[in-house]
């Protein structure tokens, strides 16, 4: 059970975060590591030992318990991340500092593990400030959208170099050659937008075909007609687009399940086209991104919603070590060195 | 066909405006006016006396054409509508300004529509800037959302007095006794938000229980639940959420149609679905609320899809009247009278 994980990097999981504890995430790492992903879970030994009994064979799986005493709960502050030395979070974002993890995965207290992040990994050099990136379901395959809430308060220079890193980061593990970039505005039009959007549609221009391919403003319906690979936008509006998106196919595919359902008749098909919805209901299930990437941080950190299961947590420790193969963070940092040298 | 609109005050209706110039308008209107709302439509007599001459009988409804030789294209500049006071829609809400008719409605160009009821009816004491108001489908009903783009660029005051005025809309328009008021923001917690937002949230909670119940903060997906009766927030983040919520309804249901048809099976349950599905799209259609309202100015005046089609131009006149019916105008320009004397 505490086999020595062989050869590649390993993964740390804050495997005591999020809204059900240890049960997902122990779940979810045997399954990543029965796919081969090397994983350390970080929390109470005690806990996560029980948890891991409960998976015969797991002795012999690439994966290794890491001690953390303390655990920031979610409804706790952020910013007790400084002085809470042994929690779960900084621990397993120092074993990525000390070259011991190659990626920190938590499904728990998001600002916690921002912060936690930004304070022992620090900055990719030429970012003021990291983004949350995440993707969401599209026509055609997913957009990828940033900043999904680390900064309710921005500057449009933190535009300019989102759309740098989500470019790199589509390009280095995605496999897209040239993403292009859309800025999320009010109007397709250059001059639709706030003071700000404005400002940063200036810099994005600038910006073009210097690193990054913009396309201009987009709007929020193009957001699931994947009109541009990338949409940029600030961390209160981000966050809001997530959450309603999220919320929104939750409420339609439930007033779908309520139609099927309310007629003798629709019932009978129901039946029938059971089969065809569910992959419809697959591809609009958060878990399948697994966790969205602290981009511009100098160490791979993803962070997961609370309420992840056992997949998503799979999912996740699987894209982070997959960012990490495809060497996300020295890239990114050669990019925006390029840039800003 | 000239026939004088007897009794109650008639709605001036941009005839010309919207992607698809008189045909919908008209049409929209006949079937208005056959439900007992006196029309004026607004536009070229010409063009539009030959639109109403495809409709047998409708001389003897309440509809009236006035002339206006000039009107402002979807692609020309808002500002335009100052200098050009032959256009359309300056003849629209002039007929109002002069009491010739109780409400304006336009599918037109949406900034010249602002900026004309703006400039010609003026704001109600105490509102800063008018918002527009529209409804959103949601869990048990519908979400009104305030600003959906009139304003990018905001104030804390504004989102109070939207919420004022939004709450008179709902408890004389809709009948809802205490309508509750939900701050858009990044988390539940009061000290969740941007700077601005976490201003904003000060100011509404010092009006709870003067004239509003605020709820509080809620999330983008706090929109579809229908959390609240009322969602607040800056007209760049509404508008966003506005074209999202539109965008993906429509992505998710092509992705349902989609999956109906993709095997013999489901192609045989869908025409047993077909019946119970086809409420849900309706319920979903932005033409059931037919336009939106411009809540601050001293006149009512609507504001359509530009795409709007005759079923969108009918209920947009018929809620126009029903406003006017209800007295909103003068039941809040005398609800901010109390709050600012």
């Amino acid at each position: 059970m505490t086999a020595k994980v062989p050869g590649r990097l390993p993964v740390a999981l804050d495997a005591m975060g999020g809204d059900h504890g240890p049960v997902p995430n122990v779940d979810g790492a045997v399954q990543a590591a029965r796919a081969g992903v090397g994983v350390l879970l970080v929390g109470d030994r005690v806990k996560l030992h029980a948890e891991l009994g409960k998976y015969p064979g797991s002795g012999s799986l690439p994966l290794e318990v890491v001690e953390a005493g303390d655990v920031i709960g979610m409804e706790e502050h952020a910013s007790d991340v400084r002085r809470r030395t042994g929690a779960s979070i900084n621990v397993a974002t120092r074993l990525v500092k000390d070259g011991r993890a190659c990626a920190a995965v938590s499904m728990g207290h998001s600002g916690a593990t921002m912060a936690s992040a930004l304070l022992t990994l620090g900055r990719v050099r030429g970012v003021e400030r990291p983004a949350i990136l995440t993707h969401l379901p599209a026509q055609g395959g997913f957009t990828t959208l940033l900043d999904v809430g680390a900064n309710a308060d921005v500057k449009a220079s933190y535009y300019a170099q989102w759309a740098q890193l989500a470019t790199v980061y589509l390009r280095v593990v995605e496999g897209r050659e040239a993403p292009t970039v859309g800025l999320l505005s009010i109007g397709e039009e250059d001059h639709k937008g706030s003071a700000l959007v404005l400002e940063a549609h200036g810099l994005l221009r600038a910006l073009h075909g210097q690193g990054i391919h913009f396309h201009g403003n987009v709007e929020g319906r193009d957001i699931f007609r994947n009109t541009t690979d990338i949409v940029v936008t600030d961390g209160f509006t981000g966050n809001v687009v997530l959450k309603l998106a999220e919320g929104e196919a939750k409420v339609l595919f439930g007033w779908v399940r309520e139609a099927l359902t309310s007629t003798v008749k629709a019932k009978l098909g129901a039946l029938l086209v059971r089969g065809a919805l569910r992959g419809l209901a697959e591809r609009m299930d958060p878990s399948t991104y697994g966790a969205s990437l602290l981009i511009g941080v100098r160490g791979l950190t993803f962070i997961g919603h609370g309420s992840a299961d056992a997949r998503a947590v799979k999912n996740a420790l699987l894209r982070a070590e997959r960012a990490h193969e495809a060497e996300l963070i020295p890239r990114l940092e050669a990019a925006m060195a390029q840039v800003s040298p």
